[in-house]
């Protein structure tokens, strides 16, 4: 492969592929990977991709089911399959992969799918199902390779080549007692390195990185991504263990915790779906709107206040919408590079207090920089130089307050336990968008008045 | 150790022992891993960094340096050891870590490092750093365990373990033949199950996704996500070996893209530091707003345009903040999840347009919602059912096309070429605050006059 980016051409191609015959799609299907079929999946229709999962081998199949984006629905293209291949593909699929899947469905759904399966395979399911998706109960498998601490390291070899039977990704091995109490890991390496028949428990590494089934999905990305480490081991309160999480799942959770952050700062809901129709997106937002309404009549209210003056001064509406704008965009940018750094690194007080006076110099020369535009301006366009200072120093004010309250509020917020986040743009910039008033009409009410 | 979780007492643990002396602070640092002490470095001053590093064996201070993040400047840190200890580091450091920390520092000063290295060390880095930071190239290790496609089982299980002497953290065995050309992989396991004293050339697994050394970042990142790999090789125009990229560095860079989007999407050039000082910010933010400053002129020359209609009602300026204030919302809105949808996924021109038609609906529906809300309080405050339908049509004609611009623009980016994020809110906004002036103020003029 030259490229292993599908474009295109690789769309038509499948396309072409499915107006012909059964035959001919299969070996057209040979030709791609199967996280590259679950790409592709996303511009076929409903019975396209039946077609296709029905006529791959059941490896295959299971394989581009679980690596369909959640968002893609892939328990729904499971649900219209036969029972028996639906069966087939279930038994097929890792536990994890299975349960996230299955986990989208409704309960009914759910019972009607774990029925056709054996009690082995059900009951790990139902386990696996019993704990909250964004946890590492919700990421893990529960099959690994693991090897007892009093294995001498040519049983310990069998024992591995054994369990890598069922079991073929594997990237480190996980040390247990009588009990299956977890001790350690042990890399393949190290056993195959060691000098005569030694036991597991001389070659374990103790010192490790482990979770429990309740730790937050953020939390078991952290560490591994901390550790630099391909998986980590999931115990329960006895220390005995229940699974593994590994890399790949962090580098999904990643993704999400990427597309929730954008969402949030920007006022929608993080469950909201990309690809969702149009009443679960009214849904996610009419909310943050109404709330922004609440918030916008407060601004509206301060202009009113001021009637008055804008009678009198009739070129002042011209200039809110620029104070208030600017005010809104500078408010916007502290607050993305501090609700990031929140995000990125623990503060300390000092660090906290230093990023807010950071701001505040920030929106200082900003607003004097953008202020003294608009005198000039200002002056241009309107003969005059007292209302060129009026909005000088109402521009320097307001994206003055932007900074502080586009890094303030974040950091308040953190420091009594809200998420950061919340304190989208949306509401930061009804701030800016009060005082921004306050400062314009009041200083124009004092000063041109 | 119970929790992964650095906090304040580790903080006052480390700084109470560094009042201390060096016996006793050794002790307390021997309870932290590397990756750890590199976070609680964040807290701590340039000197006691450097005493700490002092202190520690090369082989943690060498990863303690590894694991600082970025903005930390580990560049800067290894610049004030005395040279000796300086290149026992860098000596024990992997070539690409080396190269990111050699690579944020002055040409005199890289030079001046790598002179005090042997030339097999400093010839190596040299050809890493001559890749640009954000591609595979300047990713990659060139340290990685190979083996010849015409070794035995036997023989390769042996040139393994003696080459994981020098690369402790392997997870696959890369395969080439006489002439480094690149054949595949083979896992140890794997090697281990052969029967007989096979050939690696009938163990090896041919179809692998590899990159070159000027793919970009984010297209290595997405190759190893999508095929769940540990770890991708790097090939020359010849198919020839030149290094590998880990997952751990895709879990980095993964993060790294996370701030960069959120802050494009913000108004923030991608390059500010999160903690970096006032004139840094003043520069990443300044150009923005000064752009964004001649758009809001724009808008504020529709608000002059009918200046007529303002001066004749009076109450229109206070419902001009809340139109345009929730249009720059909704649009926000649209703009986020249009901007995350494109970067996740490959959209077909028809998605593309069901995609403006979703936005569409969306601000249809809110913005007439929210128009009903304001119609109502207009009807309040300002006893005028005209008003009211005015600023009702305004509403929901201004959402209608926050939706259609905050998801079209950033498509349409996307289809010439242009990096859709930079479609910030900061530009979106400025088309609702002008339509939204247009709407309402001419509607006001034709209705009510």
């Amino acid at each position: 492969m030259q490229s292993f980016d599908l474009d295109k051409t690789d769309i038509s191609k499948i396309k072409a592929a499915l107006s012909g015959d059964d035959e001919q799609l299969k070996v057209i299907l040979g030709e791609y990977h199967a996280s590259e079929i679950a790409i592709l999946f996303e511009s076929l229709s409903k019975e396209d991709k039946q077609r296709i999962i029905n006529l791959l081998d059941v490896e295959i199949a299971s394989e581009v089911i679980s690596e369909m984006h959640e968002e893609s629905h892939p328990e729904e293209l499971l649900l219209q399959l036969h029972p028996d291949k639906r069966t087939e593909i279930v038994e097929e699929l890792d536990y994890d992969d299975a349960t996230d899947i299955i986990s989208q469905l409704e309960e009914h759904e759910q019972k009607e799918i774990l029925a056709d399966l054996s009690e082995d395979d059900a009951s790990s399911i139902r386990n696996l199902l019993s704990y909250h998706e964004e946890t590492a109960g919700g990421l893990m498998n529960t099959e690994f390779i693991r090897v007892n601490l009093n294995l001498t390291k040519k049983d310990a070899i069998e024992e591995i080549i054994r369990q890598s039977e069922e079991i073929e990704e594997f990237y480190t091995i996980f040390v247990v007692d009588d009990d299956n109490v977890f001790h350690g890991i042990v890399s393949l390496k190290d056993i195959i390195k060691a000098k005569g028949n030694v036991k597991i428990t001389e070659l374990v590494k103790a010192e490790v990185a482990w979770v429990y089934p309740d730790t937050d999905q953020e939390e078991v990305a952290r560490l591994i991504s901390q550790y630099n480490i391909t998986s980590i081991p999931v115990l329960d309160k006895e220390m005995k263990l229940l699974g593994r999480v590994t890399f790949d799942d962090v580098i999904d959770v990643l993704e999400d915790e990427n597309t929730e952050d954008i969402l949030k700062i920007s006022g929608v809901s993080e469950d909201e779906e990309l690809s969702g129709n149009w009443l679960e997106a009214v849904k996610s937002r009419l909310p943050w709107l109404i709330l922004n309404l609440g918030t916008a009549f407060l601004a509206s209210s301060v202009v009113r206040h001021y009637d008055d003056t804008i009678k009198l001064i009739t070129i002042l509406p011209a200039y809110m919408t620029i104070i208030a704008g600017m005010g809104g965009n500078a408010a916007t940018q502290a607050l993305a590079v501090t609700v990031r750094r929140i995000s990125l690194y623990d503060l300390t007080d000092s660090q906290a207090y230093r990023t807010v006076l950071k701001e505040f110099t920030v929106g200082l020369i900003n607003g004097a920089c953008t202020g003294a535009i608009v005198f000039i301006v200002a002056l241009y366009f309107d003969s005059n130089p007292m209302l060129g200072l009026v909005i000088f120093l109402a521009m320097t004010g307001n994206l003055l307050i932007a900074g502080i309250t586009g890094a303030g509020i974040p950091l308040a917020l953190k420091r009594i336990g809200i998420d950061p986040a919340i304190a989208s743009s949306i509401i930061i910039t009804t701030f800016t968008d009060v005082f921004g008033f306050l400062l314009l009409l009041g200083l124009a009410s004092h000063l041109l008045l």
